[in-house]
């Protein structure tokens, strides 16, 4: 038996599984090819992400489960985000102002007025703001900005220390990190591309690549896609004040984007979502980031345009994560936990928490019920 | 003595210097401060530009001296490409198909035809294409492109591989590059920031960074500044047909550009013209030259965006390069070969010669007359 437990994927989610499932007394091996963290050629949606927590702003019409969980996940990040960073001495950059979601033009706000509508019909909290509160509390938006949207609940997170954090933390507590790439996986150990290792419990979180790991069901590995992201970062030069205090989500004549301001002068921009499986940064998509994000906020071209980068999201055919145990035995010899789409991160102590349930034979919190892998299982005809 | 002579200065000036000195005999040393070829650290404005060497299509009102001087340049390129392709056994990725000038709209194609009519004025040959044929010459070209010219003359070439074998063939011909700054020079050597070197002759040719050589005439000096430019290396993706043919130059409702493509793939689009003296990539720029090149050519949308970069050209109060003797003696101790401004690569040759001619004590190509050092001399009051 090579360990307890085998964790396949080192994104947040399963370097945040590793970590909870060391930290709960097992001994933990982390698999995952790619120990890069060039987001150019690192095949990991963490790095590229905005790290943007925003469960009330992100809500749609039609996925009320999924906000269900994204609320539950909001309220348990800052406790576990405490104890990574107090474990780890370091700052994973949490920042608490809100987000404010802002309309350029007035289909955009018919737009915003429309979600909003819905939120508080679901009894979220979204504070309507005239174009007057929304330049006040964010004065280089663009003269024009017709309205907005206060989402107070909402957080933000610098992905790529969050992610370095979880890295000590896992390390920290005896996760052994091996770099190999996983082909097959069953409840009693995984094979990899140089030979196999054995555990009494394994979990399956390597995100859009899940589909590629022979040994889960079908209907799990085809209800996972790759959506392409593309995103920008760019810094403030020396002596330009910071342009934006919150993050802003935005409506640009029917394009929607966001700009997350970090409190070391990053500010990232995103995302395009693309039906594609390449990692390639087009012309187009900077190009159409760039004219939206100056649009709503004209003093973005003076900032310095340091990277653009592309990420593959795990899609899934609703939209929701799947976690949960897959396989014969009811004993959780086998997890899956992947498919988390645009919420890793929002989601990834959640998921820690719920896959510690389910490796330790209990019941993951009640808002995982609609996310089980079971749920793309075909009636019988 | 260290050398017969010292070059300051190791971009696409300084090394054809050095290269062309070391092979008429004499015992040079090169010096720069600045190893890296990494265009986002280096200062070397060399590295930054498409390579697109067009007297024709550069050629504006009021420059008749200057046009002269590029015409005399391009005649001399190839031969000397040639001689430096062949003795370095590289290619320079020289391009001889010529250069298409594009008008977006009316306003641009009126602002066209008066460049137009005065290089024509002037005897240059530019060949009118309506816009049926400009497409039928580059047919990604956006349908509403209404007309062009087409200048055969122009050549491009690969800038980054022509410095590089620019300095393979120095290094071959015996030139010793040493990684120093130099602070200050005379006709008999220079001060470096940890020492001085000796020579019988001294050429300066640091780009923007001559203003900084003390020793040189103030005037001379104080003629040099850097004008910032911001320039997009794209590249065709995979399985994707090369959308371009020729080296573009486009008005796009008021803009100039330029698309320079490049056999491997590789479209080069610049380029800004800022007075500014630092080199970081702004948002703003980025965003502009997209515009205008999707605008111009809506396919390059669909191209990978590989590298933004900044660099620092030397610019002149006449736009014209300052290539000749200064200081005391008749005998050319102490040459400047400086602020070529747009112009560089293609003056690369001609200047080599230029200078090659004064170290031995003979006139250079009457072309240069216009553009000595003592141009900027007052005349005493």
């Amino acid at each position: 038996m090579d360990a307890d437990v085998i964790v396949v994927g080192g994104g947040v989610i399963g370097t945040a599984i590793a970590w909870r499932a060391a930290r709960s007394g097992r001994n933990v091996i982390l698999a995952d090819p790619d120990s890069s963290d060039e987001p150019r050629t690192s095949d990991r949606a963490s790095l590229v992400a905005a790290g943007l927590l925003g469960p009330v702003s992100e809500s749609v019409f039609g996925e009320h489960d999924l906000l269900t969980l994204n609320l539950h996940a909001i309220e348990r990040f800052p406790s576990f985000n405490a104890e990574l960073e107090r474990e780890t001495g370091r700052s994973t950059g949490l920042r608490t102002e809100g987000t404010l979601a802002v309309a350029y033009d007035s289909g955009d706000l018919a737009a915003l007025d429309r979600l909003t509508d819905f939120r508080h019909s679901i009894g979220l909290q979204a504070e309507r703001l005239d174009a007057r509160e929304c330049r006040r509390r964010e004065p280089f938006l663009a003269p024009s900005t017709r309205g907005g949207v206060f989402a107070a609940g909402d957080l933000s997170v610098d992905n790529r220390r969050y992610l370095a954090a979880l890295r000590a933390a896992a390390a920290g507590a005896g996760v052994k990190t091996i770099e190999e790439k996983v082909t097959a996986a069953t409840g009693a150990g995984v094979r990899t591309e140089t030979g196999t290792m054995t555990a009494r419990q394994v979990v399956v979180a390597a995100g859009h690549a899940t589909r590629f790991v022979d040994g889960l069901p079908c209907e799990v590995r085809s209800a996972i896609r790759p959506v392409k992201g593309q995103i920008l970062r760019l810094r403030h030069p020396g002596r330009m004040p910071h342009i934006l205090n919150h993050a802003v989500r935005a409506i640009v004549q029917g394009h929607d984007l966001y700009l997350v301001p970090r409190t070391d002068g990053e500010l990232v921009v995103g995302a395009t979502q693309e039906e594609r499986d390449d990692r390639d940064v087009t012309a187009g998509a900077v190009h159409d980031l760039l004219r939206d994000a100056t649009t709503a906020v004209p003093a973005v071209s003076e900032l310095v345009f340091a990277e653009a980068s592309a990420g593959l999201r795990p899609g899934t055919s609703d939209n929701g994560p799947i976690v949960g145990s897959v396989g014969d035995g009811a004993g959780g010899g086998l997890v899956i936990a992947a498919g988390h789409y645009r919420n890793g991160i929002l989601l990834s102590a959640a998921t820690a928490d719920a896959v510690t349930a389910l490796l330790h034979g209990t019941d993951p919190h009640p808002a995982w019920r609609p996310f089980t892998p079971g749920r793309f299982r075909k009636a019988t005809p």
